[in-house]
């Protein structure tokens, strides 16, 4: 890719994200999902990252989404939402993607329901970033920041 | 909302559901959804609802749809096929939506192969009518009304 | 049978049923057994039902009452109670006696502990009705009225 | 049908099929979806099929799909990918449609993951094929011309 | 006990077994409880046993039926239907009372429902005979006969 | 209840105890039911407390027992013998009936089959005493003061 | 087959019952593999039948025997030893002669090793003897005289 | 080897495959295994392979023959029959034969009994062609065929 | 030992168990193990015991103090807390020393999280009292005195 | 604690930490732990907090050096190394401590061996850093120091 | 035995291992089971022990030799490669034989699939030695020796 | 290290080995730990090896006597104890060692019970010498010798 312009990043945001801050503000708080963007942009642009960032109910448009970031994207934050638990198709778009990946999900999961432990995104992620509330996702950024500047 | 329409009631099928009395009708009778849908607006007229009948096979769809029903809809009444089994997602949604459901099963699932027994949807909602053919969706109508008039 | 006398309808509750509405009237309501069993009485009334209400601790008297229903019975309602998830003896007299049976539930069994999510008593019945309240066991009556309208 | 077309034969792709020989080559080899497509299409020519070959990564479209094919369609050839291990919707979709299926892999799936070594397609398919490549889609189809010589 | 008696043999049958050639006799055949019981009688009076044969749906009852064989008992035959399962106090009770015992089952357990594959009887009782039909209670008989003569 | 009267406890055994002493003796001591009774009343009677000792080997009968005690008992002791580890019968009856309880085991169930290491009585009761032989019943009577003396 | 002749019953033995006897007489007795098949012969002389008693430690060989026992054969009995655990290919060979089969084993399998509770023998045969020793063997020879006199 | 003869393809058929055709025929059709030989041989012939092809029911003989194959032997298909479930000992010897083998079975086993569904067989082998009848031995001659012209 | 000392009782006491009474008093209480203690040194002194009190948050201290127990000591009643669910090492140390030795929990450990529903030191105990609180410190040392004055 | 002193933040390693960089360096890099300790107390100082960096082996130390942490510390770091998969003793330490608690890990724990799939320390933690090399202890600080701006 | 003749060891190979060192030598190296043999029967001489060496694929045959060694044998080194983990007839055939036996394994199975990891070998060996290569074999000899010198 | 000394075996027991001999003699013989280190230090003077022999009941400082190993010794023999069973930590020090490490245990772990046939130590070591007696860690010894002499 053009070294003109700044490396991409993908945020992806899985089922029901949409609904953040809208539904039992009590337990989720009320930082919607365009206030995470909004400071995912902020931070990116600090960073020096692009920042795509994007929604979806759908599998199969969360599978297309992750092919096409192949070749053009440096790094995926990804918080898969239920289809973490159950979308091995999710993994295998990440392993043929060979794009950096990591995991975020905003509550912690080992303390929820036994079907919540289990992450199909973690096996092909770098690694993940669990229970932090929405910080999660700058921590993403900065993780790959750091990965940049000193890749293992 | 406004006091002066009909609460709306929600009654979504998932995959699969659009071929009912079509495939099989040894086993599955000759009923199709159509007629499902027309008994129920018929049963949902006596009881003061407004009916709104869908059916998809995208579990993104039916996310999204329950999703929309926040805030605007009396109850859902939902037979998730196969997604039953399977769709974290659905529950999730579910439980933001925060509107009273009730899951049907038109077959007996607890009777037919061991992957049908769990239900992820049998977690967010008020309780299910099983094996009871497409009697359980007017029953659920039932339900619904009869929850309205003596809320727990 | 003859067909001058009214179809039999015989309803079982299994072990506790007897303290409901009596004890824990926060989580439970303020329902007692009688009270369902009228409300049943007037229901069966209206569908031209004979009703037969009773309630047993013992697994053992509830297998005999079922093997009585044999060939004099329209249809069996059963809530067996904790014998639901632990009586292989009510599922046998069940199969025995070849009648029509609908099992409920007045609490949604799904999302309580483990082993209240296997029920015998569904490898025997047509179907269930569950986490609906004491409406369930109307439904069932109703949808026992549907099924020798349309049977199968 | 008419016995003036040729008998159809529907070729379905799971999701991240369309990455095939675009990723990780020194694994899967060079092959993309295209060659298979074009070398299917040589032998269904052969043997007398017309083919439609077709990919998704959306496990809706794949059931919709499928039911479109009810009456039309002289078999299915399909590599539901990650769906294969996941998605009771397309097993719900092939026993509808009741079209004779054969399950294709290209890798030996039982020698992968253990999550990889259930599939829901082979409780309703014919049989399969596994672990020989692109080779395995034509096999397929030459399996599909032996059924109709040769009905069991 | 007294020379001058005959040893005596208790014949216990479980829930269900009063039901034996009322139901189903498609599958069960024709032979009730009542005839087995007469065979019994013929076949014991032939190996000088007298017998003490019964039949409770109640597991209570045939536990107290074992404890009250202690000490005057020469064996005890018996068919726990569905206790056979589930009961661990007809276990205990037949390791209290100390007297040779010997399972018996009409059907072939092993052959049907996993839940069935498990017993307790079996971990108090010297062995067992399943699936030989009414018979098997005879030959039950003969063992105990044998074992007389030839303690091990 | 009226303060004249000595609170009442109620200590229930379950199946095959009434054996207890009779039996075995190797094994379990010369210690009958009847002894743990008398030992129990003099120390009831130390403490202020009426006792109401009793065992059965109906499940049912137990349940009801435990149901009569709500409202007029101040704490129970039981020893369930084998329907400790089957009845949720006994689970239900306890938490209905809202009165203290100690379980009670003579044996240490946890050094046995392991089908006798899980208890319902436990998710019911304030806490157990096992493998203390008779003694486990009178230390069960202290707790029961030493509870009523300092409540939680 | 002729009527001539008399039906022939095939008797087998698996792995390790040639030491019956032999070995650890404490526990097996003094009862050898020859004093069984003279104590069979005897009895199937009484009952008419052809009596074929072999041994083999191979697993195959077995098969083989069973194969060949496919339409000249009256019944067989088997205690397959150790096989009776681990060979799927026995339960096959079983199937495929359409022999009724009876399965015998000296000593209560259910009392012993987990891996012992298990037998592929059982999904094949009519019904099984356990623990009865080597009465168990003559046992199976009445039983089937029973079958022949009476076929069910 | 030498390049005048023709690569040699092993054939090797497990217990019970020897009855094929001869046994059930409603169930397996009337294709013997005889036939398969003759049909495949015709085919290796076109395909200029030289055909072993073999039976045998002893787990040890097969692999014995599995070893003899190592250094001369360009292909083995097997179907290993019920030795596919259970044999360790034929999976060690695949490993150490190093030739590029292929698995067949008749039915489809992952729609039998649950034990079915393993195959030690699958963890040596490229892959394998299940459930399509007699048709897998060709299809997998051809698979053969192809690798040999397109080694990956 | 010498007769003149009184017999010494260890009690020993696991990790965070120093934490008792001054966290969440809401749950514990305000008991601190100061106070039971205090209150079983008095105990102890009725009873003529010595009483050596510990507390330890390393798991092979406490198994060096059990070691250093043998042969000098009456009697162990241990509290492993956490190391209860985890240690193999107390158990051995436990089985070495041939102490009799009471286990005790404070709270109910059947009621929590499923990881302490396993005890290891259980299967060296004689017995255990859980859930009673303090109250069971002090009751383990009246059960020590019963054993002492009543051998089994 | 006094405002004039900046808060505490514990940062703990558990067992073989301390080898971190001077084994296997082509897996795990150069990056020793006292480099971590440098980077931290750097970034420490930056966000106004004191740093108490710490490792041991022994799991009583890692539980005691918890305990002390309680009321005067404003978060712990931990990377209790294997601990983390085995050590109820450190999930009761930080319940116990109430101090609010990030777990990490440098390597991605999800993708190695079964056992280390389960962490006690997530039960008991906000939440959990995995898989970021030692980059995730500068982000815990980072998170620490939001969550301090920003309570929940 | 005759004291004039030495004491016979009999060393049994199982499946698979006459492949030694002709089969991936980079994995096994390249010593023969011809190798083994040799070193052992020096090494025998040296302890004046009669080495009986052999090897078979056969289960059957292996179960016979073990059979033949009672009463002659001082002790059995067996490496039963792949039946270690599949094979109770050769557990029984041991437990029947009552030699000491010493199980060997060249590569470290613990380290291997799981499958491997359960011996039925171990249930009857007096120990095991394993993974230290061919060395075993002769440690096992060594052991043999000691164990004769200095019996339990 | 230098050539002038010679290389260095450290031997490491765990939990409770020091109570070896002293406790349970009919069991465990009278050797004790002592005599094991006289009689390996014999040996090792043999083989040219320094030993170092140590016990400890604490895994941390196991886990410390490992690290320091690393770079200073030619092997480990390591008979963990209990924590064979239950410390990853114990494992990882292992690993991170990087010294040949052969496992033994003087009792033959896989008869004992279940929780004792897991052995994390097996996961890191070459190989094991398991139910040999004190005669294994001579073995143990003798085995390094022989790698030494023959590296793989």
């Amino acid at each position: 890719m053009s070294s003109d312009n700044p490396p991409k990043v993908l945020v992806l945001n899985g089922p029901n994200l949409n609904m953040l801050g809208l539904r039992q503000p009590e337990i989720y708080g009320h930082t919607t999902l365009a206030d995470i963007a909004a400071t995912m942009r902020e931070r990116a642009q600090q960073l020096g990252f692009a920042l795509d960032f994007r929604q979806s109910n759908s599998e199969g448009e969360l599978v297309t989404w992750i092919q096409e970031a192949r070749g053009n994207t440096a790094g995926i934050i990804i918080n898969a939402g239920a289809y973490t638990h159950t979308s091995v198709a999710l993994l295998d778009a990440l392993n043929a993607a060979e794009v950096p990946t990591i995991e975020v999900h905003i509550s912690n999961i080992h303390r929820r329901e036994t079907f919540r432990h289990v992450s199909y995104i973690s096996l092909a992620a770098v690694g993940s970033i669990v229970g932090l509330g929405p910080t999660g996702y700058v921590l993403a950024l900065d993780a790959l920041a750091a990965m940049r500047r000193q890749p293992a």
